[in-house]
């Protein structure tokens, strides 16, 4: 099944890359120019969408086109690329998306002009490939760094393997950067949420208390900033498995930054938010109220410097922030003039936050969406 | 047993802090000046032990004294972290050298005095509990982030669960900060060696092309230099199970500097190498004659920059780099003027290194050590 399904994907995405090329090939034919017309990633283009609660890109569009001194190495870059995302697809690998810029990097003839340089300039041609071709990084088959790890109530299959989330030790399982559903599917599953926590270290806290076999759930974490396996992953869990994603993060800009990456996608990579934010995923801390509501002592928060009252200020304005509960929150921040790191809980005790906090902030239902 | 084993080591340490104590708080009712002794860490401490072929720290002592303004906050702080660790070991927990500053923070009374007022003060105190009580801080149940995967032919016992690591799928075992014998067991064990890899994506190549089951081996990464964990085992699979240990590596200054970490251990850190570092370690590649070698194109190489350059000078020089072979790859390295990454072989083809460097290279013993 799953095989059958990755192979359909497959040839959708090949069928996609051959087309644009054989459009390409007829109009040079025909002594036209050729063209490729793509959405427009960037600020200009991009708006939060209030329905669906994700950030998403806009209907600009842009042309690149071959004849066009400006556009025409961008255009021979596009097309490089895509050729060799499309071998690697017919080859079934995937591959680092350094990878393909060391495979697609070469001298031009006998000049001394590169294809590629640097990655900084193979890396935004993929990103319009994907918005381009509506093909998601890891249906071309690329990957990006992997990060963090995950254990809980619940059986996956993973490249074939079977893998029982119950028994992983203190690692935990490993998460990939691809994972789609041709690739990872779930199995068994008795977990009623997800917890996603920040840092490692602290999901380790959680694991070593057994906080997922107490209370029947999924724990995982991303290594700060989630990358796109994690998030990929909390997505399938909200829309395949209809799990409530709970998020766990220091209570700083950063932790926000986080959360609402999560939620509603990234600024930078808009496109992605359609099959990447969860726009159901709760906040359950820390909070600015915390410190007071658990009597922390001054002395375990740490003064917010210019840079973070200026983030929370910009945080402030954005358009999914500006519910009442939430303009509170951030202005509570701000009057305070502190921020809270997860690990300052264990100023309580170290098992404060897996054995009393979280478990209260759901049981009362303490949390922002 | 393992719990047995794990219980004896925690006495132990137990016992070595509350004899440290108890000698202080006698020393106190005699009215004299409370000391204690441990080795000197830092640079002018430290030799290349040429017989074991690892960093050492010498035996140079310091003396940390309760009535000497200079010395007596270190002296508190030194018993207050010790106390926190005799604490944790009892209660069976580990946890994070984050949380154990949040943990012994406080203002002292009345004053505006805190024990401890940034993280950076926390840590070296650890570090000197570790070379006082010569105690692994593995041992005083405090870990690190933690990084790195790994699957291969072997099974392993991880807190009790049993984990097949021929059957982790894409992601592998995500390996935890805290990697001794009583919490990780090492059981059904084919493989003859192992691949150590510098890169995550790199490994994810070497994992998707099976080379493992295909080399019979055990593959694992560290997301660059490899954290405690990583190292850790490195060292239990050389000792334990007697397997050689392959170094594969970008060939620039930071790819030497990990495999140097691994075989003798850090400079920084010299009184963990007796327990970390992997003396038999072998570095396979990537050589600075490999461009040459498996005529790679000039466009994939980087050019060395002068940071580059004086840091090989630097590594020229080191006592454990003085063989011949070591002293022509880094003058060949010197003259060639440039690097080479690992994805570099991806312009030959995207599998080339899995399928034909590693393998030739351990078939040909074309390696360094």
């Amino acid at each position: 099944m799953a095989t059958d399904k990755a192979e359909q994907k497959d040839n959708e995405i090949i069928e996609k890359l051959k087309h644009a090329a054989e459009e390409v090939v007829k109009v040079a034919k025909e002594k036209q120019n050729p063209k490729i017309k793509m959405p427009l990633r960037g600020l200009s283009n991009v708006y939060f969408d209030e329905k669906d609660k994700i950030i998403k890109l806009g209907d600009k569009q842009q042309t690149r086109s071959f004849f066009n001194i400006g556009q025409a190495k961008k255009f021979m870059q596009t097309f490089l690329i895509a050729a060799s995302c499309k071998e690697l697809i017919k080859s079934g690998k995937t591959t680092s998306i350094r990878d393909i810029y060391y495979n697609t990097k070469h001298t031009i003839g006998d000049t001394d002009e590169n294809t590629f340089d640097e990655q900084d300039e193979s890396d935004p041609v993929i990103e319009d490939i994907e918005v381009g071709f509506d093909a998601l990084r890891e249906e071309l088959h690329l990957f990006a760094n992997s990060k963090g790890s995950m254990v809980g109530n619940l059986t996956i299959v993973d490249s074939g393997d079977t893998i029982d989330l119950r028994k992983m030790g203190s690692g935990g399982w490993a998460i990939p950067s691809i994972c789609e559903p041709h690739i990872i599917q779930f199995k068994n599953c008795e977990s009623k949420f997800v917890l996603f926590v920040e840092k490692d270290a602290v999901w380790r806290r959680f694991n070593e208390d057994k906080f997922w076999v107490k209370h029947n759930c999924i724990i995982l974490h991303g290594q700060g900033v989630p990358p796109r396996g994690v998030r990929r992953l909390l997505r399938r869990f909200a829309d395949e498995l209809k799990l409530p994603i709970y998020v766990l993060v220091d209570n700083d800009p950063w932790g926000l930054y986080i959360y609402s990456v999560i939620k509603q996608g990234s600024i930078n990579l808009a496109y992605e938010s359609v099959r990447m934010a969860v726009p159901t995923s709760k906040f359950i801390g820390l909070s600015s109220f915390d410190q007071d509501r658990y009597k922390l002592p001054k002395e375990v928060t740490i003064k917010l410097n210019d840079l973070d009252k200026k983030r929370i200020q910009e945080i402030l304005k954005y358009p999914w922030f500006q519910k009442k509960d939430w303009q509170m929150e951030l202005t509570h921040m701000l009057e305070k003039g502190v921020k809270l790191e997860l690990e300052a809980l264990s100023r309580k005790h170290i098992s404060f936050i897996s054995e009393t906090y979280v478990p209260e902030k759901i049981a009362r239902k303490e949390w922002l969406e």
